[in-house]
């Protein structure tokens, strides 16, 4: 049914091309001159320094020693070295458990592909038992996975987040404010633990920003001065600015940060429910600083829920209609209409062999706009949802993604057609034809399945160590923008793990792998070979270059978990629908238990090991409260918190200071949420910019 | 399509034989000697004396006062006059929330039937408008009723449950105790607000109790004499075997009541995560001291799981095979083998004309006893399960039972098969098919469902208020057993709404009133009268007759909306699927909101109200402590809790009390979980008994 040199030659040509990328990278990895492109988290750690600083000119942009071009592959071990606690350490929970997916996924796989190989490709294949097995040697793992991760997960040292709660829909009262009715609310309810409380402002800052941002175009005067005095300028309307806001009670919202004396206390207020009408004074764990999602704190109830519905019916339609706006947009994309709009454009098009080539390309291309914006569109509509904190956001659009590719990629390429006709196949076919539909086309589809996981899986990795676009964009800049060692220090685009661009794409290949696994194990070692690669290279990736913009605690790992789970249970069931067209009656029924199980299975789990990543145990509080106690009597908790829960446009300090920083720098005037954002640890010197607009104050204006 | 003679005749001999119910209650009621089968809960509660006390040896028995035959319907108005918070405190909070249900199928279905005859009958039916409609009354009163119960459910006086919390999974410790376990873990991590803690015991008293229940069929001899020295002995026995089970360890679950120091302190306690390990140290509200449900306190989590997944395999084959071991019964049940078997019922069997009679009979006698038997059946399968109190106990066998009835009574009378057909039609029939199917068939069964209604309901309530079972059992003890009025007492039955019996019935005639009532509003009238009468006879019989057994502050109000949100999606989809057929496709399509919406407007309700049942906000424990604290400041919490969480076997005062009382009277020796289920309030004098064994000291020993 597959012809194996079709496979054949589509696997040369991504091999031939993922080495490419990976021999590329090699080479330009060791030339000091990509240096800040290849190793950029730990210059913003501050523990590496340019090597272009000495040697000669040339050598500071060509690495002309020999033996180090020998040892080219040296990064591949060196990304393996570094131990799990100090990779957790250096590049944070989230990252180091990101990592394990791809690893889960290697230990999934081999040995399902050892025991394919041993017994499914020679003999004819013995489904039942193989089933079993799978299950066994999964559960295993999976369950071995989850427990070491809820044990790190809450295994951190002491953190504003700890102390502090998220309460939201504070009720209005005609007598007090809402920074008093908060005190007392609490000062009440939690009276030997509430310690203080962070009142938070509606921000419209967007005037001043606007300007700021316009600058970027505005005529070039000297610049220093001209700068200088702006700075000063824009910091006097801005201190007004927010005087206003902070007086003003019309911009304070119904929502606030409270701290407490203990963790205790804080493990209390989060988990329990404050008054009898559960829509007002709720109260969640407060997001890590960096994590926090400002624009969304002050949603009302209804308003949430009226959000959530609108969003749930928009999305449904967007997974299953969104043929529709892209066929209009491609009817629209005709030459012709393009030239009666835009006559000077007639010449280039007319050009005797170009047009066909665009007009059979064009569609396509509008495709391809849509689906590199697709995860774009998604985080906004998670957005309007209203998730408070950033990791929320991004688990949310992860969900979505993962339903959209599902709809769309698996089942859109198995049953081929849009996902409308599949929908309507699937209300006008009965219930026990569906499985048996999509099983019977499962086995046609393993070639095409085994080309996307080439592109899609392999080249891509292999582009993403090679970083490109941050490549280019790196010298670029450091061509015509770059004045100082401060701008170079801007220009770097460290990145970050986009995990709901990323995870959903990996859970594909999951899903794959296990519905593959008994009917066309050939699929597995192409599988395995991209869960190494990817291994290797997001370990080198966290290692060297990325700089995580929050730290959760691998709050995803649940869902991780979950889109596993609904991975075996299609499968189970796609093999079930394949076995009663093979008229294997008795080994059908003998399979049924299996997504019962495997779904009881899935509730164990979430009963046992999902409270540890939603809830704070009071055991560990008091160890913890206790241990402090003990070790730091003299700890002003008051000072530690004492503005960690600030806006970050709030932080008066940092603003001052930067007047008074050395003006050459042209350091951002204040830290909006956008930089935030901007991966930079919390005790890094630099309040890095977004790494494009060097040298100008310009800046996005907060949401 | 429905003959509306054959309706008229069916009305007509059930609202006879309903009067006549009705009727014989109105007349029995006023008879002396009935007084204590038609008002036991006055005499629970002591303010009832016996009218025969009174008056001639006639009038002790036969009420010749023509007056109140006159005045035999004035039970009635007396019903409804009694006002809802009186109710309350008189019933228990449980009781009237139950007999709301019914004044809620009024206010829904009063205000649909006004409409649908206004608009639908007279005129050809305008679904969109009306649906619409319906939806909107329907959610307003729901809504209504539900924030109403909200706050009653939370007004109670100090209560020791308020303070306690149920800690299962206590995990071994190797050095201390469970109870010294349970001590230490609670001191250190509520240091502020632990109080004491109530150990719990494994129980196995049998060999004792069956003893005595055995006594039941012992030989008589000198009665007051024997038992005097049988229960001395027996006090010395139990008193033993009670010492042996509280010294030794092995005895000892791994679960206690743990007490705190005020509301506050249990609030936190049962809402938070004791450590982080999910699976032990588990915290719950604890139910109501009468409300335990003992067997189930020590089972480990694993266990539970697993417990879990077999009771819901084995509900589903329950619910959709059970006609399988219903038809081998039926198939044994021949005449021919009976006889066979017991030759001596041969000359009856063969009478001529009787034979034919008993073996047409048979098969709908087997089934009608399994469908009696189905309630006691599906309430073993949810004290299997697990759960700790009896209130859970009775809410997971009402949804049971009602998915039961759902799938069997509904659909199976709509689609006609059994459930395994129509689980088989359902798999192989498509998605979209299934609607119309059920759709199709729904108006043609009109004329069967108001036959059921008529039968079921209507006659099933006149029963319900006559009751014929406890008045001839009342009889037949006070001629052969009853000696002493304390006799009399025990011969009282009052019995008490059977929950998991008495809520999926009626909640399928809300299922029934929204399907059809756009269908064929013909069957409202019918709804609207049963509603009307069930909801006069349980008002008068929580007044006058029912005790019930525990109180859970109407914990089962979450599943009364949860079904009805299912009947009215229920009615929607079969409205479309309906519509479909009748080639109306753009109502059809102008609908299709209408469950999307029903399904959010749940959620809704259930993240604004479920909270109100589940959780005890701090803020409400905080006022109760700090009123407490200023109206009671000598209150001694420590007293007030003692024993309220004993095993109803070791409080030994009662016991010694017992001995001490009138040994006459023949008391229970000691108060079984048996019978503290048995209805008697706290406060009562009457350790009251089951009513069946007076004058005995048999008991059913503890499960």
């Amino acid at each position: 049914m597959v012809s194996l040199t079709e496979i054949g030659v589509s696997a040369g040509i991504n091999i031939l091309s993922a080495l490419g990328f990976l021999l590329a990278f090699a080479v330009l990895r060791i030339q000091p001159i990509n240096d800040r492109v290849y190793f950029p988290k730990w210059y913003l750690k501050g523990t590496r320094s340019s090597p272009r600083n000495l040697g000669t000119v040339f050598s500071k942009f060509v690495n002309a020693d020999m033996s180090t071009y020998i040892r080219f592959l040296n990064w591949m071990p060196a990304a393996l070295k570094m131990p799990e606690p100090e990779l957790i350490e250096h590049a944070g929970l989230d990252s180091a458990v990101y990592v394990r997916i791809y690893l889960m996924g290697l230990k999934i796989f081999v040995p399902i592909a050892l025991l394919a190989f041993s017994v499914l490709v020679p003999v004819n294949w013995t489904s039942g038992t193989l089933e079993n097995e799978k299950r066994l040697s999964y559960d295993q793992i999976d369950k071995l996975s989850i427990s070491n991760l809820g044990k790190g997960s809450k295994s951190q040292n002491r953190r504003p987040d700890q102390y502090t709660v998220l309460v939201r829909n504070v009720p209005p009262d005609p007598d007090e404010s809402v920074s008093e009715h908060v005190e007392h609310f609490f000062a009440v309810n939690h009276r030997d633990h509430y310690l203080s409380h962070q009142v938070l402002f509606f921000l419209s800052f967007c005037p001043l920003y606007c300007h700021g941002l316009w600058g970027l175009w505005g005529q070039r005067v000297d610049a220093i001065d001209y700068y200088k005095k702006e700075i000063e300028e824009l910091c006097k309307q801005e201190d007004e600015e927010r005087q206003k806001v902070i007086t003003d009670p019309n911009y304070i919202m119904p929502a606030a940060f409270v701290s407490f004396k203990t963790r205790w206390g804080a493990a209390v207020c989060a988990q329990t429910q404050q008054t009898s009408n559960p829509t007002v004074w709720l109260t969640e764990w407060a997001p890590e600083p960096r994590d926090v999602f400002w624009a969304n704190l002050a949603i009302p109830f209804v308003e949430l829920s009226v959000r959530r519905l609108i969003i749930a019916v928009s999305f449904f339609f967007l997974t299953f209609f969104f043929m529709v706006p892209i066929a209009f947009v491609q009817s629209l994309a005709n030459l012709d209409d393009i030239e009666k709009e835009l006559p000077f454009l007639k010449p280039i098009i007319e050009r005797n062999s170009l047009k066909p080539v665009i007009q059979g390309f064009l569609p396509g291309i509008i495709l391809k706009i849509f689906l590199i914006l697709l995860p774009t569109i998604l985080m906004a509509m998670s957005k309007i949802e209203g998730h408070t904190s950033l990791s929320g956001l991004d688990r949310k659009t992860a969900t979505k993604y993962y339903i959209f590719l599902f709809v769309n990629v698996f089942l859109g390429s198995v049953i081929t057609g849009t996902a409308f006709q599949q929908l309507d196949e699937f209300i006008h076919q009965s219930a026990n034809k569906i499985p048996e539909v999509v099983g019977e086309s499962i086995p046609m589809k393993a070639a095409f399945f085994m080309t996307y996981i080439m592109v899609d899986g392999w080249a891509g990795i292999a582009a993403e160590v090679l970083r490109l676009k941050p490549l280019v964009v790196f010298h670029i800049k450091n061509a015509f923008l770059v004045r100082t060692e401060h701008d170079r220090e801007q220009a770097m685009d460290p990145g970050s793990l986009d995990f709901y661009n990323s995870e959903p794409r990996l859970q594909l290949y999951f899903l794959l792998g296990l519905v593959y696994a008994v009917i066309t194990p050939m699929l597995l070692p192409f599988i395995i070979v991209f869960f190494s690669l990817a291994y290797l290279v997001f370990r080198h990736q966290i290692i060297n270059v990325y700089s995580q913009q929050y730290e959760s605690g691998a709050q995803f790992w649940p869902d991780v978990h979950m889109r596993l789970i609904i991975a075996l249970i299609v499968s189970q069931i796609l093999l079930l629908g394949l076995l009663s067209t093979q008229e294997a009656e008795k080994s059908t029924v003998a399979l049924l238990p299996l997504p019962v199980l495997s779904i009881w299975f899935h509730y164990v789990c979430k009963g046992r090991f999902e409270p540890a990543f939603v809830k704070f145990p009071l055991q560990d509080a008091m160890v913890k409260d206790t241990l402090e106690r003990a070790h730091d009597p003299t700890l002003n908790l008051r000072d530690y918190l004492k503005g960690a829960y600030v806006h970050p446009v709030f932080q008066k300090n940092d603003i001052y200071k930067l007047v008074a920083f050395d003006e050459e720098e042209k350091n951002p005037i204040v830290v909006t949420k956008r930089q935030s954002r901007m991966n930079t640890p919390g005790g890094s010197k630099f309040n890095s910019s977004s790494g494009t607009n060097e040298g100008e104050f310009s800046r996005i204006p907060p949401p």
